[in-house]
């Protein structure tokens, strides 16, 4: 029987060279946050499938969720997303935690949905989530978060903007407009699609959801207007946006009505990172302050704000402007070949490279007599840093000798 | 409704505490590897559930794969095992590398059996191979790799021990009892189970399978006699010991008939590495060599050798050897906190811990006002190492303190 060498659809095999690179996106991922003093967590990579379906909302929740029986009969599914998850965790701990708690992770995911550029079924995410505090200033250090995030890349000026809104804008205006709490979810989801759609479309679908016309025409007017609201939701938004413009980031940030994110548990702030790039228009992470999922696992709720950045939009970023030849560089590892050049040193040469190792120096080792042509060709088609000379004449002068593969030149190193 | 704030049966939580002690060994893990010149890869989380079947064994790829279908009714699984996957990989660029190819990889994997103490149905390996090479010095590598892995965590004397084998040495005593191919899968997965069984019980097995009363004597005679025997097989084996002893492992390989391994893919070299705290008497990991799974994907095969330890046996050996609260102290971070004393210094205050984090500092802020008591119960509840001390005071004086939580002294530094 012949299988396929190919990966199944909707995932990616991450040769060395690939991995390099999302090791390094995850190792400035995880800097940043440390950084901050947030503190790593994981879950498992599946939970009961009912904790997705009571929160994750319509196509995250349903019909894009893997799920399978255990022995025991229970329905579980691959996560999908880790909000349900670290509020599990949390729930855990809540009570006797020094709060906020800030945790962070950076895990798998998996969506049966149809794969498309920048997001495939399997994807990993970083998680970034302060619980415990309504302060606004909790919204403040997300933000900044998030925008340290992308700047510890390196970006160009103008590569991104963090567009921000509040889900508070929509539930003043829906009060105002006498727009009823069970419409409201539904209203919002369509919202979220607000420039994805056509106007004639958005209209059809909230006249669907029982919206009348002059209802549409205030929704439509409110999502076209540039100026923040003269509401108590757009004074918080004033007091972040003030704060995150001392704080330097003025040129980064824009309020954007048309930001409302497609979970249903948001409740507050709602933001998004945009690349700025011609060829790579699009969102490439948000978050947002939800404060009511906690009830989810028994007893009281709590306040909770976090992100949630992709590998893979992260990745797209870097290679629209540019970035991704240097990280290339930076990750290249100091890398030794060390042949065996003759048969009858193979102990001695397995005891320098002990040697070498227990030295710190990442070796790698002829496994078989090679002459010292072949050896320099392998160091050279694998990119390594410098070859390790150590033949009869070395041997019996109890020295070694270092090639630089990149300049050529050898070094002399007393064993 | 109220949920489970447990994980689902079989699955764990890392809490930050938890999730140190994994991080560590993974880092122990990656370190080791690296100084051996390996090279990190990653594959999908699922794979078509055909390879499994096809190679990983009657339990792994039987009744534990953990299987369910795509939108395009494809039959996918969570790998169970790293190999089939890793093989899938090398089979896309075998041809073209230069080899030999050292990877390495650190993934988790799920397996639908019954949790025990060592075993849960997640888990998380370290996965390393060399693919292309049949030289000895091929197997004398990866057991010394497998030796400094152990090593590398500093634990005592005899803490552990490598227990070497041969398939090859089945192999060759299967043909001496003319014991058929078809038979001999099945023989050595009754041997496996060597030391688990009574010699009741495996003699019993080993008749369902057909063979003669003499067959099983011989091959009871040959899983107790401690002396390699006189073949080439033995002699294969006799090499290994010789480098590695020469290499100065002496005292933790051993050579033992009984390590046959479970997966029917090895046709060499096998070994298990035992942990030898009579509290936590068992395998901590194994691997071999294995030639012939390439052909799966088609075309040719390519020799293989590899081993994969598992972090909870790693964690467990580690906990038997109190080596755990070393690990704990360790990989403590200087992260500060940096409380609000004063509502009026909010900017300021803000301005300071992003000068502070630039500069490469871990710095947790205070997100509400608070007096210097609350901050430093706060400070000491989480175990931070020292509190950022900026009111009033300091700020006329444009410097802050730096309370260090475990001397209680103050450190004066000029803004």
């Amino acid at each position: 029987m012949k299988l396929s060498n190919q990966p199944p659809k909707g995932t990616a095999d991450w040769l060395p060279a690939e991995f390099k690179i999302r090791q390094y996106i995850f190792s400035v991922w995880r800097q940043v946050c440390q950084r901050y003093g947030y503190e790593e967590y994981l879950t498992p990579l599946v939970e009961s499938a009912e904790i997705y379906r009571a929160k994750s909302g319509e196509e995250v929740g349903g019909k894009e969720l893997v799920t399978f029986k255990d022995f025991g009969g229970r329905e579980l599914s691959i996560r999908p997303e880790m909000t349900p998850s670290v509020t599990r965790l949390v729930s855990q701990i809540y009570n006797s935690a020094a709060k906020p708690i800030r945790w962070f992770s950076i895990a798998n995911f998996m969506r049966n949905e149809k794969p498309q550029r920048g997001r495939n079924r399997e994807f990993w995410q970083l998680n970034c989530d302060i619980f415990g505090s309504s302060s606004l200033a909790a919204e403040v250090e997300i933000l900044q978060l998030a925008l340290d995030l992308m700047l510890e890349f390196k970006p160009p000026k103008n590569s991104f903007t963090l567009k921000i809104s509040s889900r508070v804008l929509l539930k003043e205006l829906f009060s105002k407009l006498k727009i009823s709490d069970k419409q409201a979810t539904a209203v919002a989801r369509v919202l979220d699609k607000w420039k994805k759609l056509s106007p004639g479309a958005i209209s059809e679908s909230l006249t669907k959801v029982g919206l009348a016309k002059e209802q549409i025409k205030s929704l439509s007017s409110f999502m076209n207007n540039q100026q923040l609201p003269e509401t108590p939701g757009g004074a918080d938004l004033h007091f972040i946006f003030q704060a995150l413009n001392d704080l330097g980031y003025k040129n980064y940030i824009k309020y954007d009505p048309t930001v409302v994110r497609g979970f249903d548990y948001y409740d507050g702030m709602v933001f998004e990172i945009f690349d700025n790039h011609k060829n790579n228009s699009r969102a490439l992470f948000g978050g947002g302050r939800y404060n009511g999922l906690g009830a989810l696992f028994g007893g009281q709720s709590w306040p909770a704000v976090g992100f949630a950045p992709g590998d893979e939009t992260m990745k797209l970023f870097l290679e629209s402007w540019g970035l991704l030849k240097k990280i290339t560089e930076d990750t290249s590892r100091a890398v030794y070949y060390l042949p065996l050049l003759e048969a009858g040193l193979t102990k001695a040469v397995w005891r320098l490279a002990k040697a070498l190792r227990q030295s710190g120096q990442q070796v790698e080792l002829g496994l078989e007599p090679q002459k010292i042509g072949k050896a320099l060709d392998y160091a050279n088609k694998k990119g390594l840093s410098g070859v390790i000379i150590f033949g009869q004449e070395e041997a019996r002068k109890k020295m070694y000798k270092i090639k630089n593969m990149a300049t050529g030149k050898e070094t002399r190193v007393n064993l």
